[in-house]
């Protein structure tokens, strides 16, 4: 059987230690054609670029792996991917990641490494985000690297049911300290702010956005954020049906008096 | 009763039609504070500013109407004004745009004007998202606001299912023409991208993201593709849940050697 085409990008940007590690490790199981972020792009989300044009550039070609840098969003790189460079040779799998830092719970709404594994699914292609519990620049990603090959190599052997976008969590921790692998719900919580403020040398206030994360059922097991707090890999499948059916009947009211 | 303190927002930015519109709307029923982007933050989607600090400044001040402008994104606004600005006095209702351009479908997910509606549901205060379907810059708003004032209206007077976060989607046609309001799900179908490459004056290549909504299921009559139209206001009420609940069975091959 050929080789598998995997499509690889990120968030933290072309240069991050998270995603030369996901580069190597898809490099052992097939060609790779990767588009990543100029910069950092963390905290990006969905959002694309609309307001300026985007710069493609390669920056390493060699046997099996082509990687690009793209002056756009996580979301951009994948449009870029699946709409110019590869849009005669769709890749049999995108990979996102490994995020410096978790991008569990509500994070998956923030996260450009899950935006951009978002947008991949939309090409009826599976595609997996990864992100490490550890936000450091050299964080340590060995055990991670050695799970995603097997969640990798799993996926593509056996899951079939499209569409397929996985958020998958990895404990920092030593390979023999991680637990085992989990399909958990996405976690209910929310991030509360606190806006640093700052006056800039004209006297002017600036704020710095930092948050904190509050854990709304902190003791639910099957959640990911109790599986990865407690040493496992979570692995959530994501879908993009934003509806609240349940509360549809709840709104007869708003369309009382037109006739509906 | 004392008046309604209400939030607004959008994504277009501080000086545009549709913000001011839907201040003006706002101020027949309550009094108003709002914050909205510096510039133009179309596409931001659900993003934060992580890597710039932001300002604020205020624009406007006058009996029962405060505008400030921030630097950041459509959702930066909204924490600015909930974990800042009004943090010992949360607003009654948050509204996000008039957005110029619609955000049915799956637009919701790239939306900055429904990234910052769906980001103040999460401090539990109901919000709600309103795009007209226009994308000109000096769109006709005055159906729009008539509608808005009803939905406004009826939702501080009759909606108490918390949290609640409405997508509000109406056809660019004059009042006579709307024909209801519907309570409608999220419709499916996909951006198709084409990117415009062209050269900059010094010979490089770079490219303009375009696309084009598919509508993969263009006469399923309840949903908010659909209801926009044929002449109807959308309404979707949103859940930010992404876990993929029926797709969880189908995955324990993932967790399978792992002890799970």
């Amino acid at each position: 059987m050929d080789k598998p085409l995997i499509f690889i990008t990120n968030d933290d940007g072309v240069n991050a230690l998270g995603f030369r590690t996901l580069v190597e490790t898809a490099r052992r199981i097939g060609n790779v054609i990767a588009i990543a972020p100029e910069t950092t792009q963390s905290g990006k989300a969905h959002a694309i670029t609309m307001y300026s044009p985007l710069y493609l550039r390669q920056v390493r070609k060699e046997e099996g792996v082509e990687v690009y840098a793209c002056s756009g969003t996580p979301v951009d790189c994948v449009k870029m991917a699946f709409d110019h460079l590869l849009a005669d040779n769709y890749p049999d799998l995108t990979l996102s990641g490994i995020n410096h830092g978790s991008n569990s719970a509500i994070s998956v709404i923030y996260s450009g490494t899950m935006g951009a594994a978002i947008e991949a699914s939309f090409y009826n292609r599976p595609s997996i985000g990864f992100s490490l519990d550890d936000h450091s620049e050299h964080a340590d990603f060995s055990a991670a690297s050695e799970y995603a090959e097997k969640i990798i190599r799993d996926t593509l052997a056996g899951v079939t049911d499209l569409p397929l976008c996985l958020n998958v969590n990895i404990p920092a921790v030593p390979y023999a300290e991680i637990k085992g692998i989990k399909i958990c719900r996405q976690n209910r919580g929310f991030w509360k702010e606190r806006f640093v403020c700052r006056q800039d040398p004209r006297g002017a206030d600036y704020y710095w956005l930092t948050g904190e994360f509050f854990n709304s059922e902190p003791h639910s097991e099957d959640t990911d954020e109790w599986a990865l707090k407690n040493g496992y890999i979570s692995i959530v499948p994501i879908q993009t049906d934003l509806t609240n059916y349940p509360q549809m009947d709840k709104l007869a009211i708003l369309a009382g008096d037109s006739g509906e």
